[in-house]
C-alpha cells in the first residue's frame, strides 16, 4: 500500500528537533509491506497542513500524520482535521476515562487542558492511547485512510503497532518490498565499489543495490519487490552470501545487527567478560555496549581515564611511559587495556587513547589520531587510526574501530 | 527567502537513515533569515526527484537537494538534473584536480568511479568540495536557485557554509525569524502550561509560543518575524526573562545551551573537578560530559561499575550495604558517589544506579527506578526517580536528571 508521512511541527522546519519519528515509522511500514513514497515536514499552520494532505492523498492510499495533538494552544491538528473532513468536536467519554486514569496512575492532578484532550472530531475513528493523553484519530475518505497521531515517540509507536500495522496486514495488496543489508567496516564506499564491481554487474535486474556510508561503516542494501516473499528472500540471501565471500576482511554483519550486540553475543557464547579503559572516547564505548539489553551478563565496567593521573593510578600506566611516548601511543594504550583487564578481572578489555579535537593536535599527532588496543587471553594488540577533524565523528569512529578490533580478536 | 529542502534517498523512506542533514540545514538557514517551508524526503527515482523539484519550485525561491551525487551507480541526481535543466555532462578540470589531490592526500589510489565525479552538468555553477569528491551543483531558473549537494554530512555542511549562507546574506529580503528558547527540566508539558497560563495570555500577538518535550526536558520556544531584528530580540528577551521568574525551580537555560556544557562552565568557573560512577547509565553521562570540547580541564574520569564487584572493589561500597539495601538504593548510590570522588580525587562526583530494563524489575523496584547521588565539598545528596519502561529513554532521562542535580549543587 502506498503510504505518505506528514510530520507536523515548526520545530522540524527550524531544525530544533530531528525527525526520528518518520524513520521509525518507515521501518515498521516497510516491514509490513507498505511503500513509503514521501515524508513531508510541514509547519504548524492550518493552510500548510491542508495543502500537505491534499498533495499526499493524490499519491498515497494511507496518509499518516504526527504532531499537533498535544494539550497546549500550539497544537492545532485536531481543528484542522475537523475542517478538512467537515466535522466538529464532541466529548468522548472513553477518552476522558483514559485520561483521568492516566493522571491518577501517575498521582498527578488533572488539568482542564488535559480534559479537553477528550474532545475528538465526531467523524473520526478514535484510537486508544493508553500511554498518553491524546488519542489517535483516523478518518476514511474515498477509500483512503488518514491517521493522526501524537508526536511524542512512544505514543506514536503504540498507535502504529496497535492500529496501523494491523490495518496494513488486513488491507495490503500482498506485494512486499524485501531488503537485505550487508554491513562492512574499514573500507570506503568507492573502494568497496571497485572490489565488488563484477558482482554488481552480474546482479539480477530485479535486485536494487544502494550504498549507505556512515562514520566507520558502509552498509550495502539489496532490495527486491514482488509478491513471492520466500523466493525473493532466497534470492537476496544468495546474493548476500556471494557478496560476503568477496569482502571477508570488511564484512561483519547483516541487516540491523549492531556491532556492540554482535560482540556481546560472541562474548556470551564464550562465557567471557569485558571491560573498557577509555580516554578520548570518554565513555562512549561503554555506553554503546550497555545500550544492549542483557549486557550486564558480560560487561563488568570501565575506567574512564580522561586525566593522565587516572591512567597512572587506576590503570597502572607508569609515568615514564606517558612521558616517553605520550598518552596517545601504542605503549600507553596497550598498558591501559591490560590495566583495566587486571583491575576489573575480565577476559577481554578494550582501550582507546586519542585526540578527538578540536584542540590538542600536534604536527606528529594531529587531531583525529587514535590508538586502540584490545587485550585478551592470548595477549594484547594495538592499532593506530587517523580519522578527521570533527570531535563527535572521531569519537564515533574510534568506537566503531574498537568494537571491530574486539570482534576480530573474538573470531581469531 | 522561502526555502525548501529535498532529501533524496531510499534509505530515508525505509527508515534506514535518520534525516539529520535536513535538521542541521534548517538551523543554519533559519539563522540566516531563510524560512524553510517544507522538507521532503523522496526516493532515488528520476520521476520522484523531478516531481519534488516541480512542487518545491512552486512554493520556494531556494531549493536545496542532498543525496545521490556519490560515485556509485545508485547515485542518479546528476543525470536527473541534466534532464531537468536541459543540459549535459562535461569534464571539469578543476574538479578533477581536486579529486586527484584529495586521493593523494589520503595516500589512496584514484578509481575510474572517482574520476567520473569530475563530470558535471554544463549549465551548472560548480561549487568546490575540498572535503570530498563530489562537487556541489547550482542552477538558476526563473530567478530561483537550485543547489544539489552530496548527502555525506560534512560535505553538505561545507557547501552550506561556503555557498548557500553567503548567497542568502547577499540576496535575502531582510526579513528575519528570531527565536528564543527557554529550557526547563523536572516538569511535564501540561503542568508547565498551567503554571504559565497568565503569562501566555498576556504574550504580544506577534510572538508565537511552542512546547517541545523531550526525555527529561521541556523546551519553550518563542518566535517572532519581522525586519527589525534588534527590537524583535529585545522583545523576546524581555518575555523570556519574565518567564524565567515564573518557573525558578524548573528553568535551567536558554536556546541551544546543553546541560553538560553549562555544568562544565560552572565547574570551570569554580576551578572544580568532576568524576562519575555509573551503573545503569553505563558511561552515558561521562560520554555526554566529554562530548563538550575542552571538558578535559574539569572532567577527570569515571568508574563504570556495571558489576556489583566493581562497586565493592573500586568504589568501596561494602558488601553488607549491597546485601541490605540492594544496588538500587540511596545508601549504595551515595557511597558510589563518595567512592569515585575519593578515588579520582575530584571536587564533585555524580553516581547513578537504577534498573534501565527491560529485565531486572521487581514489584518494589520496577523497571525505571533510578537513584542519583551528587557528592560535593559540602556533602552528598541523593534522589529517587521513577521513569518508564524503555531502556534507552531511561538511560537518557537518568543522565538529564543527574546533570540537573549537579547543576543545583553547583548553584547552591
Amino acid at each position: 500500500m502506498t503510504t505518505e508521512i506528514i510530520s507536523i511541527g515548526d520545530e522540524l522546519l527550524i531544525g530544533q528537533v530531528i525527525n526520528t519519528n518518520a524513520s521509525w515509522m518507515a521501518v515498521q511500514l516497510n516491514d509490513a509491506g507498505a511503500e513509503v513514497r514521501q515524508i513531508s515536514c510541514v509547519s504548524d499552520a492550518a493552510d500548510e497542513i491542508q495543502r500537505a494532505l491534499r498533495e499526499a492523498e493524490q499519491r498515497a492510499d494511507l496518509i499518516l500524520m504526527t504532531g499537533g495533538l498535544g494539550p497546549t494552544h500550539d497544537d492545532i491538528t485536531k481543528d484542522v482535521l475537523c475542517r478538512y473532513f467537515d466535522t466538529h468536536l464532541v466529548m468522548n467519554d472513553r477518552v476522558l476515562e483514559n485520561i483521568t486514569s492516566f493522571f491518577q496512575r501517575k498521582g498527578l492532578p488533572l488539568t482542564q487542558l488535559n480534559k479537553d484532550q477528550a474532545l475528538v472530531p465526531e467523524a473520526a475513528i478514535v484510537i486508544d492511547n493508553p500511554v498518553g493523553t491524546a488519542p489517535g484519530l483516523a478518518f476514511r475518505k474515498n477509500e483512503k485512510l488518514y491517521v493522526a497521531m501524537p508526536g511524542v515517540p512512544y505514543e506514536m509507536k503504540h498507535i502504529i503497532q496497535t492500529f496501523v500495522i494491523p490495518y496494513l496486514q488486513k488491507n495490503g495488496k500482498g506485494e512486499k518490498i524485501l531488503h537485505k543489508t550487508i554491513l562492512t567496516q574499514g573500507i570506503g564506499e568507492s573502494f568497496l565499489a571497485v572490489k565488488i564491481a563484477d558482482w554488481v554487474a552480474a546482479l539480477p535486474s530485479t535486485i536494487k543495490l544502494a550504498y549507505l556510508p556512515s562514520p566507520g561503516i558502509v552498509r550495502l542494501r539489496l532490495s527486491i519487490r514482488g509478491n513471492q516473499p520466500e523466493e525473493m528472500m532466497k534470492l537476496l540471501s544468495e546474493e548476500a552470501e556471494r557478496l560476503k565471500t568477496l569482502i571477508p576482511d570488511f564484512f561483519w554483519g547483516m541487516d540491523n545487527e549492531k556491532l556492540e550486540a554482535q560482540v556481546g553475543k560472541m562474548l556470551g557464547e564464550k562465557s567471557a567478560s569485558l571491560s573498557t579503559a577509555e580516554s578520548c572516547t570518554g565513555g562512549y564505548i561503554a555506553h554503546k555496549i550497555t545500550s544492549v539489553p542483557g549486557s550486564s551478563t558480560y560487561f563488568k565496567g570501565s575506567v574512564i581515564a580522561y586525566d593522565n593521573r587516572v591512567k597512572e593510578e587506576q590503570l597502572g600506566v607508569c609515568k615514564q611511559l606517558l612521558q616517553d611516548f605520550g598518552a596517545v601511543s601504542s605503549e600507553v594504550v596497550e598498558k591501559m587495556a591490560e590495566g583495566v583487564k587486571n583491575l576489573l578481572k575480565t577476559d577481554y578489555a578494550i582501550a582507546v587513547s586519542g585526540i578527538a579535537g578540536p584542540d590538542g593536535g600536534t604536527p606528529e599527532k594531529p587531531v583525529g589520531t587514535v590508538w586502540v588496543a584490545v587485550a585478551g587471553p592470548d595477549g594484547t594488540v594495538s592499532k593506530k587510526f587517523l580519522f578527521g577533524d570533527e570531535r563527535e565523528r572521531n569519537i564515533v569512529r574510534a568506537g566503531t574501530a574498537a568494537l571491530g578490533m574486539l570482534r576480530n580478536q573474538l573470531l581469531a
